[in-house]
C-alpha cells in the first residue's frame, strides 16, 4: 500500500487523474479509497470521471443472502471476458463491520478472476449511512466507467430498500433467487419483484426449481406494466457455469433494446437527478450545523429529552438561531 | 371509514387531540394516517403526543422474512396481556406496493387479538424513503405511548439496514432467527448479530434448533462488549407459545437493567438526535428546492446529463441560485 500510494504522487492531481483515467490499477484503487473517505481531494478525480463517464454499461446483481451471487457475478464476469468485454466488480456490502463478509466474498471470487487485467475487483463496506453508500457507489461507477471498464457488475445484498437503492444506480437490475424463493410471498415480501429486469433462479440443481421459476412468472404477471418488457426468469448452476450465457445475453439485449428506445437515457436522468438531490441535502445539513452557535444543538437535545420542547419547536429554535437559513413563512 | 373520520371532528384540533390521548381507536386510527401522509394537521397531535410520550417501553423484533415475526409477536402480546400490561403492535413492511404483504400478516393477527380493548394494532407500509418510515414509526409510537400503551412492539423485517434503522427506534430489540440461521456467515452477513439485545431462534421444532442456537452464541462473543449485557439465545415455537414467557421475562429483566443503569435514558437520546436530525435534513432541503428559480432544477439537470456540469458544478451552480442559502466558503 505504501509504495503504490507514494508512486501515485498524491501531490499532483493532474497526474493522478490521468493515471485514473488511464486505468493504472493503484491509481484506481487509491481514488476509489479517497471517494469512500471523501476526502477532499476526490472532488478532482470526481469531476473528471463524471466528464468522461455515460459508456459503461452498469448491471446491478442483487438478491437475499445465499443466493449465490457472487458465485454469479465471478462467472457472469467470466462470460462477458469471453464477449471480450473488460469488466469491473464492485460489491456492495452493507454489513455490520466486523462481519468481515465483504472481504471474504472477494477472497474466493479473486482465485478465479485473479491476474486478468480486463478485470478490476472492489468491495465497499460501510459503517456510515447507505444513502451514502449509493452516492459512493455511483462515483466508484464513474471512475471504473472513465477508466474504460465497458460493463461494470454492482453485486448488493439486496433485501432491504437502501440496497435496492444501491442496485437502482444500475441501468439493469438482476434479482438472484433460489428455487425456494418461488413459495410466493417468501420472495415479494423482501420487495425484490419490483426492481428486478431479469431474474436468476439460481442453484437449480435443487428440487422444485421449475416450480420456483413458475411462481415467481406468476407473481411478475401482477406487476404493473411498467414497460413492454416482461423479465425474464432464468434458470442457472452458477457454481458449474450452466445458463451463464444465457443470463449475458438476455442482459444485453435488454440494454440494446432499451437504449434504443430510449428508455436507458430516462433512466440515466433520474438516477443523476437523486444523485443531485442527495449532494444537495448533504451539503445543507453540513452548511446548518456548521453555522449554529456553539452549544445550540445540544441545548435543544436537552430540550427534548426533558420533553420541553417537541420536535417541530426545536427545528423552528433551530432555525431561528442558524445564520444561513431562515424556514418558509 | 366515513362515519368514524366524521365523528372524529377533523374541524377541531383540540377535540381531536383530547380523543387521541384518551386512546380512542377511530381517533388513533386516524391520526396515525395524517402522521402517514404528513398532513398539516398531524403537527398538533405530534405535538400533544410528543409531550405525552416517554412511559411506554417500545420493543423491537426483527429478522429476516419466514422468521415467522408476526405469530411471535402475537403471542407476545398475549403474554403481556396475561400480565396485564397493554400492548400496541406497529407492523413495519417495507415492501413493493403490490405485495400486500403488510395486510396479510395483519389479518392472520386480527383472528387472535381482536376485540381486546387493550390491543391496538396498526401496519405502516411504504412506497417512499425508508428514512420518513423510521420518522413516522417513532412518531406512531408517541402518539401510542402518550394513548396510553404500556408496551410496543415495532415489527420489522430487519435485513437491510433502513430496517435496522427502524427497529432502532426502539429501547430494545430481539432478532428472530431460524435454527438454520445458525450456519454462521448467513446470519452474520444480514447484520443482523450487532443491534440485537436478545435474540430468538423460532421453529425450534425443527432440526439443529439447538446447534443454531449454539452457532449463534458463539458468534456473539465475536461481538464487541459494548456493555455488560450479553444478548440470551432462547428457543422459541411461536405457533404453540412455547418458550413465549422467558422471551417476554428476559426483555423486562433488560430493560429494568437498561433503566436502572441509565442506559435507557442514553438510548432514547440518541434516538432523539436522530429524529431532529431527520427533520432538520427534511426541512432543509423543501425550502432550498422551493426557493430556487423556477427551472433552475430542470436546467441544473439538463446539464448534468449531457456532461457540460459535473454533480459538484451543478450543486455550486443551484447554491448560487438559490436565494436562501450560500455555502460555507
Amino acid at each position: 500500500m505504501r509504495a503504490s500510494s507514494r508512486s501515485v504522487a498524491v501531490r499532483d492531481d493532474g497526474r493522478f487523474v490521468r493515471l485514473v483515467l488511464a486505468c493504472d490499477r493503484a491509481a484506481l484503487a487509491r481514488a476509489i479509497s479517497r471517494i469512500e473517505n471523501e476526502t477532499p481531494d476526490a472532488i478532482a478525480v470526481l469531476d473528471a470521471a463524471f466528464e468522461g463517464s455515460g459508456r459503461a454499461r452498469r448491471i446491478g446483481i442483487t438478491g437475499p443472502p445465499g443466493a449465490g451471487k457472487s458465485t454469479l457475478v465471478t462467472k457472469l464476469t467470466q462470460e462477458y471476458r469471453r464477449r471480450d468485454r473488460t469488466v469491473a466488480i464492485v460489491a456492495v456490502d452493507p454489513t455490520s463491520p466486523f462481519s468481515g463478509g465483504a472481504l471474504l466474498g472477494d477472497r474466493v471470487r479473486m482465485g478465479e478472476l485473479a491476474g486478468d487485467p480486463g478485470v478490476f475487483i472492489r468491495s465497499m463496506a460501510t459503517r456510515g449511512s447507505l444513502g451514502g453508500l449509493a452516492v459512493h457507489t455511483a462515483q466508484v461507477c464513474d471512475v471504473l466507467d472513465a477508466a474504460g471498464f465497458e460493463r461494470i457488475l454492482i453485486e448488493t445484498v439486496g433485501v432491504g430498500q437502501s440496497e435496492l437503492e444501491v442496485a437502482q444506480i444500475a441501468d439493469a437490475t438482476a434479482v438472484v433467487l433460489v428455487p425456494e424463493s418461488g413459495d410466493g410471498v417468501q420472495a415479494m415480501k423482501a420487495g425484490l419483484m419490483e426492481i428486478g429486469d431479469l431474474f436468476v433462479v439460481n442453484k437449480a440443481d435443487r428440487d422444485g426449481a421449475e416450480r420456483g421459476a413458475h411462481a415467481i412468472r406468476s407473481a411478475l404477471e401482477l406487476r404493473t406494466a411498467r414497460s413492454d418488457w416482461q423479465p425474464p426468469v432464468l434458470l442457472t448452476i452458477a457454481t458449474q457455469g450452466t445458463g451463464v450465457p444465457e443470463v449475458v445475453s438476455q442482459f444485453e439485449e435488454y440494454l440494446d433494446r432499451l437504449a434504443r428506445q430510449g428508455g436507458l437515457e430516462r433512466r440515466r436522468r433520474l438516477r443523476l437527478e437523486q444523485r443531485l438531490d442527495d449532494l444537495v441535502r448533504d451539503r445543507l445539513i453540513r452548511d446548518f450545523r456548521d453555522r449554529l452557535p456553539a452549544g445550540a444543538w445540544a441545548q435543544a437535545l436537552d430540550a427534548l429529552a426533558a420533553r420541553t420542547l417537541t420536535p417541530h419547536q426545536a427545528l423552528a429554535q433551530l432555525a431561528a438561531e442558524s445564520n444561513s437559513w431562515r424556514p418558509t413563512p
